[in-house]
């Protein structure tokens, strides 16, 4: 059986039962992981007209504008969706630190053995 | 308060109530992102150990040596965790295609509009 859902040319996202899907955040220039986060329906339709990430806070339960109060926005380069549309990616020029920390990315540490070192 | 998950140098991975991390693979040399899956405890120790990916297949409920059938695996090249520790970034050299669609990524659509177009 063919899954249009993989091979089709519409979008048509699989949520899960909290009704979200994955979002990774990649810098457009250098494909640094920036950060992963989740969207909701109306998070995923705010970012794709707005061409800024707009996430979905589990922790707090509500629309997150990222760098609505920090200035630190995600500009869409170009937004991907993956094979079963449960997951999306999006290349982004950051406006500054993507990480709560002000760390660039909130990859900065590497695991090495069974602890963790800075990565930069 | 400092939250020793965030600023400390022990690998104390956050699960969700599944008992899942979040793993995002990215080829090490292009950065392309190349699939998103999920890892339990013992996935990510045998990624760590084995030096090749291991997922928790949440379809199947088993862990998931990726390129077990297939060969093509996943060769990690660098682990990374965030700040939350809830996610772990993988950089990898993958041995084929890693979409099981035998796509390269399993993002190989961009979103444009209101609809999808092929990326490659």
């Amino acid at each position: 059986m063919t899954d249009l859902r993989e091979t089709g040319l519409v979008l048509n996202p699989k949520y899960d039962a909290a009704g979200l899907v994955t979002a990774v955040a990649t810098d457009a220039t250098t494909g640094e992981v920036l950060m992963i986060a989740h969207m909701n329906a109306e998070a995923l339709a705010r970012t794709i007209a707005e061409g800024e990430a707009v996430f979905w806070s589990r922790s707090r339960g509500a629309l997150w504008k990222k760098g609505e109060t920090s200035g630190n926005t995600l500009r869409v380069v170009e937004m991907r969706v993956d094979c079963d549309q449960d997951a999306v990616w999006l290349r982004v020029e950051a406006a500054g630190p993507a990480c709560h920390t002000g760390a660039r990315s909130c990859f900065y540490r590497r695991i090495k053995g069974d602890g963790l070192v800075r990565a930069e």
